[in-house]
């Protein structure tokens, strides 16, 4: 599990300044990361030609304009370093961290700003075609619609479909993970073990009279922006109001609330009174049978199934580490007000993996294969050096340990081949270390892969490589021991106390209760028994916790045992890395990355989706109603499905220029022409690809087998080109 | 949507009586089924004859223990046919319906307990393998579980996954159906105009101290079996209890409550008093957004998403019919005491298809291409006459008015198909006809897929042909016309009257609520126009409804227009026929019609899957841990990977008949063994079946090639044994 995973994102995401979901745990914990290098970047001039090779956009011009942003944010991030180092009170070291983000937004709006917009690139047509082919569409919009659901139409759901199995093919087969497919349904004790019940939560206010809500960061950001737009506003209170706009993302409730006070907001809808900031918590709470008695939650992440599961998991890998488990499923969050589209929803499909490890032991037998592999890296460090991110292939940031071990490596490289095979522009895909205040307690490293979209950079993958603070928890919550043993090179002796319940003493005192308090008694570590052991002796009854309950059990119900055994084996808590994925985010980065303007014709717009995850694979189809077509369709068809090839004949009227352009608008990456040359022997049809609209003309029989191999990737086009005659005929551009 | 398809199931599950969780909408609504046949039977003689033709395993024998039984259905089948021909009053209709029913249960009951059991079948053994193995087991169950929730380990999501990839083919692929994947929560007002707001519910009773509930039938079954089994009851009691026991599943909430306070029954765990009987909705609820205003549920089904975007789909279509959407995903529902393992669960994979269709013009282009398919239809009419199924085509049935219509049959046949090939036993399945009671008073015609299970017949898939109810509901609710449009052979004149919304005059009026306003004028019919109009004109004002409320228009708001106008088009409703498949049941019947025990050795219990939908196609074992064979087994393992075959080595030590044996528990259908003689050229190695354990020796680089075309049914093993040399091994058989 990662921590509010998808909350984190706002920090991220274009210019809206916000908090992340979880700041109680991911706070000033622990600080390693950040320091863990010891950056030299050289001479002024020196950093300015780096500068330059690895944003390939930025220009010496721009570069000169960041550069006292860059400066600003390396002076602060010193700072920060050397208040760490001192050992300054927390509460400075806060503050100067929360200047520390600030600084870093004001320099990555601004780089944002400088990049030269993608060509071409217009959200609003895009949006348009995905509405008008039904990619996705708001749910219930006939009703009105709920903000932040959104339902997939046949070539969503089938692009989807596609991203999952390739996702499945591609880490689980190839790993032989062990996939699992646990409920949504959650019950409260589950979660409240992990965390979430007491933490999962955003700063709301609410409307004193109509109950409306508002996300409280959200509003005092709207507010403020309003001030500084007014025309009455000084120049000094423009840059007051802009600096606690940047510094929002890291306050807190009682810093929130002074400016809530401050500026005496009101509800921004209806001019009334609000309340106090809420701690509202972001899941959907039912009850799960008729008594009302059972509360339950819809999952905020899958990854708690996978916790709940890790005996019967072990056990099926016979209990040997490291294994992986995986799980793809829904997972739902009730926001506070959901925006971005795809970005930030209330239900949304996940991929997770959790690898469990020895944590003494991170290295991984396959590494070698993706060692070469270039990366662009942008490092908790570069951060607060105010540098940009570094291309830098895997194996040595290993070897230099910028990323911390082998394994959490091999998994970054994993999910880079993965996210390009799908359709993320390699130039527009970073991998992002989170800073130490931005972790959770429990995390070693923790990467964002973040795509760029038109929103900003979106954190569309985490990969956290941590301790596993989910298996520790739920053994605490259910006295179930969730470790894994690992076989000692020689037997030892250890000393081993216990206490032995007392079953009939506790059966007669307890009754149906007795059960639980004797597992927690067999829970109970050596020291406890010992603590245990010393009140009855002294007062001839203890306290045992059981659950959230406490209970008193006398000398008869309990004997203490004291013993020498011989083990083979160690008991340890696995470590865990945690990929975890958004499918939507991605499939949005994809949308955004893949949409084209047919040059020379701005009406037509289409997705240039890599073939494995086009929606339909192939079009067939008949120059005119000639019905002497028909033959050769049918038979070209029934050899696609024989191949494997998913196609659509469209027999529709409408000139050949106007159906290629209807198929371009869903990805179809191929199509194929039966034509008046059909007819003639030796039987030919032609073969046009999307992006180039280059077509060749091939005999019929080669067509399935050849569309077959482009689309597994087995042969390219250009192999394609090479072979088979060019084909040239006027596509009907206007459609 | 099929209303409480999985609540139905009961009726058709072993021995437990209880109701249907829709019996408002599903009784006494129309009565067109069971009369549309005139049986002729024959003479008694002929009759037997026919019923041993018809049930194999019937042994003259059984034939005669189960005559008078048929009889006394048949009787009273006859008797419900006068009572509705002469018209009689509803309530006597119901009863003698009632006692049909019950009747009907007696016969049933005797026929799954003199049928022959499935040889060696053990439900207990089963679930330990389908335990051990972790194919699936309880949710939460180190929090102590909770009922009617089950996770899916490894295999049983490997099993899963193959499983819906083959509905996915069978069905979206093969038939070009529009897949969609909606959201699960959804907002109260869609599940309140289809129905489930009000009448998704069951009757429970709780215990007026501590709140425990209990569903009322299964209480009053339980307290009635109490009775039964005492021996103080005497003989003319115990036959009354039983009769009550039978008809419970035909009563409704006062006769349940009679039932209750005649026999005083207590809770049964604590002796308490019980409330009345409680009409419990089976919906999860939830509030969507932070103010706790809007209320929604998890879906009960997921159909709804389909009817809510059918504008959008029947766009995507080009406005044309027929078309069918489908949707894969997971519904939610409350029991009130699940049990019965993946039968009755609270949280299902659904996959469900709408097929839209001209309701004038049902026939089916592909329908030849099934029509010679034998199935075993169990027909309402046979099902009042006392009958058994009968085996006849699906052309035949078409063709006799058996089954309605070509589309109907069409997928009857290709659900059976489909069920067949995912490894349900053809012996042990049926399509049974809803009576005319059963139905939702929207359906035409309603087939189950049955699947005989320990539990009796299982519903495993549900199909009805239907108005398309919820279109028109969702129409009304939110004023937007779901329907499509048809061609007309001429154009033809209309008249049309209007009332036309003044936008400036109902803005000044209702500001915010004038769009809703607006819209609800422009939906009006003619007739309701005419009587605005004459409000209008009579009082100066009328009443408009607007959703749940009404509104006051005075006459400067609205001017009513005639006129005629020429159209080319003619409006319709689509009907549906709606395949509906619950897959954990499914996935539940294949467990037990595959589960075998090795002759010989009972302690060898395992799967014997199709290779289609086993988790995994292929192990590769080498004998020992002898180094030279690493080699091989890797060569043997990548050109296994090449070929798509997800496989798994086996290394463990342990004898290669243990290993066999563990490969077989998670029905591995085939396995090879690198052994002494692989090292030898021409490298060979052994290829195993399952289910025969029978083996042959390959030469290595046949090896992938053939377990490929093996699994996707290509060739046969018989085909392999005949090409390649046998192998004879002792396999060591206990593990």
């Amino acid at each position: 599990m990662i921590l509010g995973t998808f909350s984190l994102i706002l920090g991220t995401v274009g210019t809206t300044a916000s908090r992340s979901a979880w700041p109680l745990v991911r706070r000033f914990s622990k600080c390693h990361v950040c320091c863990k290098l010891a950056p030299n970047w050289g001479t002024k001039k020196q950093r300015l030609r780096k500068l330059v090779a690895a944003q390939k956009m930025a220009t010496p011009e721009i570069c000169q304009v960041l550069e006292p942003l860059r400066n600003a944010v390396k002076e602060q991030g010193d700072l920060v370093r050397k208040l760490k180092e001192s050992g300054a009170p927390e509460l400075d070291v806060k503050k100067a961290v929360n200047e520390l983000k600030a600084r870093k937004k004001v320099l990555e709006d601004k780089e944002l700003q400088l990049a030269p917009p993608e060509v071409g690139f217009d959200r609003l047509r895009m949006e348009d075609l995905l509405k008008r082919r039904f990619f996705y569409d708001q749910s219930f919009s006939i009703y009105g619609g709920v903000a932040g659901q959104y339902d997939f139409g046949p070539m969503g759901c089938a692009m989807k479909t596609q991203l999952l199995s390739l996702w499945r093919s591609h880490f689980v087969l190839e790993e032989q993970m062990l996939e699992v497919d646990c409920t949504i349904l959650t019950p409260e004790p589950v979660l409240k073990a992990s965390g979430h019940v007491e933490r999962f939560a955003d700063l709301m206010v609410k409307d004193l009279k109509n109950g409306e809500c508002f996300r409280l960061d959200h509003l005092i950001k709207a507010h403020l922006e309003k001030l500084c737009a007014d025309k009455k506003t000084t120049a000094e209170q423009k840059a007051e109001y802009e600096d606690i706009v940047v510094k929002l993302d890291g306050m807190n409730k009682d810093e929130m609330s002074a400016v809530l006070r401050r500026f005496a907001i009101k509800s921004p809808t209806t001019g009334n009174e609000l309340s106090d900031a809420i701690e509202f918590n972001l899941m959907f709470s039912t009850c799960i049978g008729p008594s009302g008695l059972v509360k339950g939650y819809l999952r905020p992440e899958t990854a708690q199934g996978i916790f709940v599961n890790f005996k019967r998991l072990l056990e099926f890998n016979q209990g040997r580490l490291p294994f992986a488990a995986a799980q793809i499923g829904n997972a739902f969050r009730n926001e506070i007000s959901p925006r971005s589209g795809l970005i930030r929803v209330r239900e949304f499909t996940m991929a997770e993996i959790e690898h469990f490890v020895d944590p003494s032991d991170k290295a991984h037998p396959k590494f070698a294969s993706v060692k070469n592999l270039e990366m662009v890296l942008y490092s908790a460090c570069n951060q607060m050096d105010g540098q940009p991110a570094q291309r830098i292939t895997i194996g040595q940031a290993v070897e230099k340990g910028l990323v911390a071990n082998e394994t959490l490596g091999y998994f970054l490289a994993r999910i880079q081949l993965f996210l390009l095979r799908v359709g993320v522009d390699p130039a527009r895909l970073r991998f992002r270390q989170h800073m130490s205040n931005e972790m959770a307690h429990y995390a070693c490293d923790c990467w964002d892969a973040e795509c760029k979209t038109s929103y900003g950079w979106v954190e569309c993958v985490g990969c956290a490589d941590r301790s596993c603070y989910d298996l520790s928890q739920h053994t605490k919550a259910t006295g179930v021991r969730l470790v894994a043993e690992k076989p000692l090179p020689q037997p030892k002796t250890v000393d081993v106390v216990e206490a032995l319940p007392n079953k009939a003493a506790l059966g007669k005192q307890f009754k149906k209760e007795a059960k639980p308090v004797s597992d927690a008694l067999a829970a109970l570590t050596a020291q406890q028994v010992d603590l245990l052991e010393k009140d009855l002796n002294d007062k001839g009854e203890a306290e045992v916790a059981v659950g959230d309950s406490k209970v008193t059990v006398t000398k008869d119900m309990v004997q203490v045992k004291r013993y020498q055994k011989t083990v083979h084996v160690d008991e340890l808590v696995p470590g865990v890395i945690e990929p975890s994925f958004g499918i939507g985010r991605i499939m949005y980065a994809i949308f955004e990355h893949s949409f084209r303007v047919r040059e020379g014709d701005e009406q037509r717009t289409y997705f240039s989706l890599p073939a494995a995850v086009a929606p339909l694979k192939c079009s067939v189809l008949p120059l005119s109603n000639n019905p002497d077509f028909t033959k050769f369709v049918q038979q070209i068809s029934s050899a696609l499905t024989q191949h494997d090839v998913a196609h659509k004949v469209d027999d529709s009227s409408g000139s050949i220029g106007r159906r290629y352009a209807r198929t371009d608008e869903v990805a179809v990456p191929y199509g194929i022409t039966v034509d008046f040359d059909t007819l003639r022997e030796p039987h030919t049809a032609t073969l046009r690809e999307r992006d180039t609209m280059l077509q060749v003309r091939c005999p019929i029989e080669d067509l399935a087998p050849l569309v077959h191999d482009l689309v597994r990737g087995k042969i390219t086009w250009d192999h394609v080109c090479s072979v088979y005659p060019k084909f040239e005929q006027q596509e009907v551009t206007k459609a």
